[in-house]
């Protein structure tokens, strides 16, 4: 009897220790709020917008129900910090389903922390994750002898962040990095602009060219409802950008809007941000064509449609005599069969070769006089 | 009163119109089971093996459990057949959870169609897809006028198929292509060969080497048991290959397997094969190393040391006269910090850095004198 009993009281014992050293762990973690630090430490909002999220309050009356639901996801988001810690472990809560069929979690609610490294370069650090009721990412071994302090945290991308906390162990030192003056690069566009479908926020192409041109961007890349609506196009002209981007083509095909209805909304687009931005440079995305194409003569015939629009409305901008107005062509966006998840929305691989060209064109726009 | 009934019964009426249209389309499709044809045409199985798994019965009895049930996942299956149908509809039922953290329901229980294009290149189809209690893929749009009639379906990588039918209109020839008669190239790995974390199915590296290279690849990727276990090792050497890939290093680093029987087992799996097999040629695969390396000296150390006995058992069977043995490098993987979803398990992006260095070493080997 005592016999079977001495290995459950063993074992339940074992659990309880467990137990407890998990709890003093946590219990021994400063958690740092990034929505109640006194400066704004949330990287990539449009002025006037609060929390983990992509517009302004006062947006909410002048866009559709879709538009705002979507702006309330972090997209393009992400905090920097300073910490000695060599553990840093991120809680946080999400109010929608983890994935979808053709994102996986670590993309749709998942976070990504970078690290710079002796040499200024961001390195990719991988955390292990539960997405259970509260997500939960756990950085381990990160090696702080090299002097490695600047972390930068991009937040989910395709769903809304209830709150979130980053925990170090209260031994170490831990501060938020306050963003830089630096004028941002604006991008709006659609599901692809918004990060489907990367497995993980930092590889979204607006992240990844973020880094390599050390600028910042700002995402608002609303899934399904980029369509250069006037009221966003008003908002974005307020901001002293470096660059804006319309990547908004795959939103505005002939099966959804009129194509004529189209070409009004690009020129018009361009005619309101010249309005308030003399000269800041704009470029108009063409549509990166489905992968398809060669076997589906619907698809080809779509793209055609919307990308001729697009240059027709850009001749006519430039024969009004706009300046800094550049188009990025399907051409040099360059997706081939082995890029996209679903024919459209590009895989990791696509968001590199997305990512290739905006640095490719952004640095010409610039950098290339200076 | 009648009012209000009228756009009820209204709105029913056309539910019901819908419903009908519906079942008419689907009543009107024959339906093909590759698993019910008297041939054999699911390719990329080892001799032996039945249904939609990737171990012949006899070997349940001499792997593990674990072993066992990876076997019973579609990696790497694939169905060929022939159509002049622009509709084909694929609909089957898979029997674990549809998606990981980390890898998207369309990679773990998708699947995938290629179509040869006229230049005899494949074309990846994209399909509408609905995960419900039975998956459903529809491919419409089909050009058929450019003589394209020969497609590809690779079954779900970490999923277990009950059933699958192929459909199309019975209007429509359909016939199942029986595999040619070309030795395979048999790959024996870990969670990346079996295809961890593909976005879909064509897009795991064995798949795409396939393609490229127009030849047979049996995947035997054992998601965290790729360990170069004996019966395995003994099983494979009975097919007749092109080539054997032994990629197991990630699931025997030092913190799971002892080096010196790893080193052991290396040694012995190249002897096994060559008392079978004099001549075919065997590549030892490095570990490709974690992406967080260089900020994590834990991670540094087990890639050092687990291909520092890599190469110093290559050097053994050198030295005991082995020939046609090869080793494919991490440094020829070339995996850099945007190619992983997690610091181990490649995206697309990560599949594409691993398919090229495959499909170099592999040409190298099988052309180079030919």
């Amino acid at each position: 009897m005592f016999k079977k009993i001495y290995p459950v009281l063993f074992v339940s014992l074992l659990f309880c220790v467990v137990i407890y050293a998990e709890n003093r762990e946590i219990s021994s973690f400063n958690w740092h709020n990034p929505a109640k630090c006194s400066r704004n430490v949330i990287n990539n909002r449009i002025a006037g917008t609060k929390g983990y999220t992509r517009l302004p309050a006062a947006m909410k009356k002048r866009v559709s129900t879709q538009v705002w639901n979507l702006s309330q996801n972090s997209a393009g988001l992400s905090i920097s910090f300073k910490t000695n810690s060599n553990k840093i472990i991120v809680r946080y809560q999400v109010d929608k389903p983890y994935s979808m069929p053709h994102m996986p979690g670590t993309g749709v609610s998942g976070i990504d922390l970078y690290i710079k490294d002796l040499k200024n370069m961001w390195v990719f650090a991988s955390g292990k994750y539960t997405f259970e009721d509260t997500i939960v990412y756990k950085f381990e071994n990160i090696d702080q002898r090299q002097g490695l302090k600047n972390f930068k945290l991009y937040l989910p991308l395709y769903n809304t962040v209830k709150w979130l906390e980053i925990g170090v162990p209260d031994t170490c030192n831990f501060s938020f990095v306050v963003r830089n003056s630096k004028k941002p690069v604006i991008v709006l566009g659609t599901s692809i602009v918004q990060g489907a479908c990367a497995s993980r926020p930092g590889m979204a192409w607006t992240a990844i060219v973020e880094r390599a041109l050390d600028i910042h961007v700002i995402n608002l890349g609303f899934s399904g409802f980029g369509q250069l609506q006037k009221s966003i196009i008003n908002m974005i002209a307020e901001t002293d950008a470096e660059l804006f981007i319309l990547d908004c083509m795959p939103n505005m095909l002939p099966t959804r809007i009129d194509t004529k209805i189209t070409r009004k909304r690009i020129v018009n687009a361009v005619k309101r941000i010249r309005r308030v931005r003399k000269n800041t440079p704009v470029i108009l995305t063409e549509h990166p064509g489905f992968t398809d194409q060669i076997i589906n003569k619907k698809h080809n015939n779509l793209v055609y449609q919307i990308n001729h629009v697009l240059n027709d409305a850009y001749v006519t901008l430039k024969k009004l005599g706009f300046k800094n107005i550049y188009v990025l062509s399907a051409k040099q966006i360059n997706l081939d069969i082995n890029s996209t998840v679903d024919g459209i929305h590009p895989s990791d691989y696509g968001m590199i070769l997305y990512a290739e060209a905006y640095k490719k064109i952004i640095r010409n726009i610039l950098y290339e006089d200076k």
